[in-house]
């Protein structure tokens, strides 16, 4: 086409009017503006309204300011889901810096290395990981600002340069926001163990967090005002970006200290909770609870479930409790949800077994996302749609990481041939839903067969007495590799490995039963994923 | 900031996968995936499922790529609320082409000079419009592929160089859609009338119209699967983006060929229609055939109502008939919805009569839009949110359009000062919520179309008789407003109202013809300005 001869080239470029940077520091100012004297925020006894919100987010964004800290900088956060934890996702981008949400379950040598790697200017703490903040300031060679965040829950100390709410009355609470030069400078910087090496920091643009936000809105049925407990922690990919959507539907963000399974079902009776989201291990706990104290939602909770694929018996449980689940899939390279499995209503007909393993699918692209698909990771071709043949789910779209920062290798890799690869092994269904076997690394290989190792754990799920299960190759002489279980019963429930291999037997193909089967705790990450390569080493010791 | 020390300026660039051209065409692509066999369109006793709706789309671009239609192209549509309007907002872009939907009331003059105008190189035409698009089509120097629609709802006729049907057989349903070289390129092409001379067109990016039907979605609380009857003419604004927000939302698209109350309420019943749009006539026609029928929706319908306040009197008497209004406001160039006034729960509690003076608001900025301000229109300071103050309103973001079609000078007076303005005078609640107190000044809206008051002054002046001659609206029960023209005669020359009334309905569309006629000298400034002030107070008194 001859550009020149195009009446739509000229005269109608962009202007501050008509192209505005996109970012999701602007949900705030809506909702303020809309709800003022709607409650954004309770934790414990404290509540804050849309206006106090916004008025604390300015405070801290211009104290953070006053204190030479803007553009480019970068603001490392180490606190559960309390207020100052939501507060710092507004206005530490309100100030032109970078949010740096730190697993709370590292350890000192971890965050030292984030807090070197990430550059990090000021270093927000909650009182009570006070000790392992201190250590980690020990061994980096950063020297932030550091922030006491103090809690009613937690006894004072008197770690830091200066306390939370010190820090916000230093802070103008009419402050004007930094501009927005550009969407797609950076907003969000988080820490992603990976299983290899140093941890990797992922960066995200005000663009991409923005589109996330506001597609988790209609991706997960989400109308204003919801009433929305925090279960997932905010330092995982900015608590799949809940924390901007929630506030963007204008919601009540109900913080969560420590997930502790009474006050989790205190608090959605007490609130009105309508909305969480969390890991599989997170309905595990929330299940076992109510099984043992009667306990049951008054109302529907629309649940989801993401971070790993949710085993069907599990999720057929959780609806019997009231939970309406839908489930979700990303990694944190895709800031949270990328795919979706979204729901027929035709399906409710089918019996719950059926439904539960519909629903198990890591589903369609979320509404952020341009294509998620399962390809031959050699020649990119797509797989064939028959739920069969095993490739690798690529994703591409405007909500996926800037990439890896200060490693161009790795994120040249992870983005090749125009795809952001997530390592993640799937087969395509007939009705274009993505369904994930295993990660590229926990298939299990026996006798040169690919043995899914959740299909396994999905069969050991169904037995009653089983509480948690994970299953990883083992070594073996003749097969090659042969699966081994890692199972956590219930309390006050008993098995033995016969019992355990003979339910595999009636239930799966004879070369996918595991022949090695181990009792006891599983280790897990912070997020609630199992450890698998912890359970690889074991195996492979036994 | 020193930009060279920033460590988010390097290794972290836009790439394919992480940067997609937002486009509102992926969103097809997306429902025909996850619900290939949900009913996407029904018209009359045709339905399409979306996988049909997608193959039909593919078809349509591949044969206009094929006729050599491609980027930057213009493809003018006009035609009713039929499936082929529905798809061209699809196809007609998947061919890399601009949409240039017309308004069905115009009559062939104005036709023909926006077919110029656009230079539109395809032109579809539902066959009942065929002689007003013939009409045109001789006024016109371009000369477009004429695409005749037929329906079997209309008498078929050979006008057109092919029909629609056989168009879409020349076409690949396998077609892959151009991709979109740049989010900022041109996606529709929109005429609206505004105040002065000819139709101005209004041009929008890809970028612009994504955002819109995203933020549609919570804007107005669409959940999954909506069924949504086409009681807004697809000439609006596409539709105010409902077009590509049901789409996204895999929703069914009931089509509605003209808008007739009994037609309506059975579609409701039928279909289980739970979403519909349009101007407040709208609503008038539906509360005035349910009054005499008796007739009552069994179910809630959400209904947006924007175009032209709404009287508080008609939303109170449409939350009887189970219309759950929910009240937007934009222009043409804000694409639709730019506010909405969002509801607070605790409103619930409030009389009815108080509920509808609420709910007649503008409100706050839809998601989509960054602000939406009101301010004195000479200062651009904010008018103080007293309730009472007159200022502009003015808007600001993303979803805003990208300009007047070569029309720098106008484009540029729109977006002065880094905002669009309206030209519609409103005042800023002490709660933040804008209210319209008066039109932008020479307007009419009369069913929700505009009407400029100059281009019916242009005609009358045409006429032999008249010396001088000024319209202004005057208030209608049925339209909302309906021109009224005051008339001065030259000396020694007579006519009566009939005798103008025909001269219009000659050279006017019949919608902008002056129900309303009145003799005598018009009021004027020192310097020979007509006050219509003083005209619009005298019309209301009539």
């Amino acid at each position: 086409m001859d550009r020149a001869r195009n009446i739509y080239n000229s005269g109608l470029d962009r202007r501050p009017a008509n192209f505005t940077p996109l970012s999701p520091i602007g949900f705030l100012a809506r909702a303020a503006r809309a709800f003022p004297d709607h409650t954004a925020v309770i934790a414990g006894e404290r509540r804050f309204t849309y206006r106090q919100f916004r008025e604390r987010c300015h405070r801290l964004a211009s104290a953070l300011a006053l204190r030479g800290i803007g553009r480019g900088d970068t603001v490392a956060v180490l606190a559960p889901n309390v207020p100052a934890m939501l507060e710092a996702h507004f206005a530490v981008p309100m100030a032109g810096a970078v949010i740096n949400t730190i697993n709370t379950r590292l350890d000192a040598a971890n965050i030292g290395f984030i807090l070197d790697h990430g550059e990090a200017k000021a270093f927000l703490v909650d009182a009570e990981l006070a000790p392992v903040a201190a250590e980690a300031l020990k061994v980096a060679r950063a020297k932030p600002l550091v922030v006491r965040i103090d809690d009613p829950a937690v006894s004072p100390s008197d770690f830091g340069d200066i306390e939370y709410e010190a820090l916000l009355a230093e802070g103008d609470p009419s402050f004007t926001p930094v501009p927005v030069a550009d969407e797609w400078d950076a907003i969000a910087l988080n820490y992603t163990s990976g299983t290899t090496g140093d941890p990797k920091g992922v960066v995200f643009s005000h663009r991409a967090t923005y589109l996330n936000a506001l597609s988790n809105l209609p991706s997960f049925r989400i109308a204003p005002n919801p009433v929305y407990l925090w279960t997932l922690p905010m330092f995982h990919c900015n608590g799949w970006c809940f924390t901007w959507s929630i506030t963007a539907a204008a919601g009540t963000h109900v913080c969560l200290r420590r997930l502790d399974p009474a006050t989790v079902f205190d608090l959605i009776e007490r609130h009105g909770v309508n909305h969480a989201c969390g890991a599989p291990v997170v309905l595990n706990l929330l299940l076992h609870a109510a099984e043992i104290t009667k306990t049951r939602p008054s109302r529907t909770v629309d649940f989801v479930v993401g971070g790993a694929p949710p085993p069907a018996a599990l999720l057929e449980k959780m609806e019997r409790l009231n939970f309406r689940i839908t489930h979700g899939y990303g990694l944190t390279e895709t800031l949270g949800p990328s795919s979706v499995c979204d729901w027929h209503s035709e399906w409710n007909e089918k019996p719950v077994i059926e439904r539960a393993a519909l629903m198990a699918r890591q589903g369609v692209p979320t509404y952020g996302i341009e294509d998620l698909t399962v390809v031959d990771p050699v020649t990119m071709a797509p797989v064939p749609a028959d739920g069969q043949t095993l490739g690798e789910i690529v994703v591409r779209g405007s909500t996926i990481m800037s990439g890896y920062l200060k490693n161009a290798p790795t994120t040249g890799a992870a983005f090749a041939q125009g795809w952001f690869h997530t390592g993640d092994l799937a087969v395509m269904h007939p009705d274009g839903y993505v369904e994930i076997r295993d990660r590229a690394k926990d298939i299990i290989i026996s006798g040169g067969e690919n043995i899914s190792s959740l299909e396994v754990e999905g069969v050991l799920y169904r037995h009653p007495a089983v509480l948690e299960a994970a299953v990883v190759a083992r070594p073996d002489a003749r097969w090659g590799e042969h699966p081994c279980a890692f199972i956590a019963l219930k309390p006050g429930e008993s098995a033995d490995a016969a019992t355990i291999i003979a339910w595999c037997r009636t239930n799966l193909a004879h070369f996918k039963v595991p022949r090695t089967v181990v009792f006891g705790p599983l280790p897990k990450t912070a997020t609630g994923k199992v450890q698998k390569h912890l359970l690889r080493e074991r195996a492979r010791a036994l």
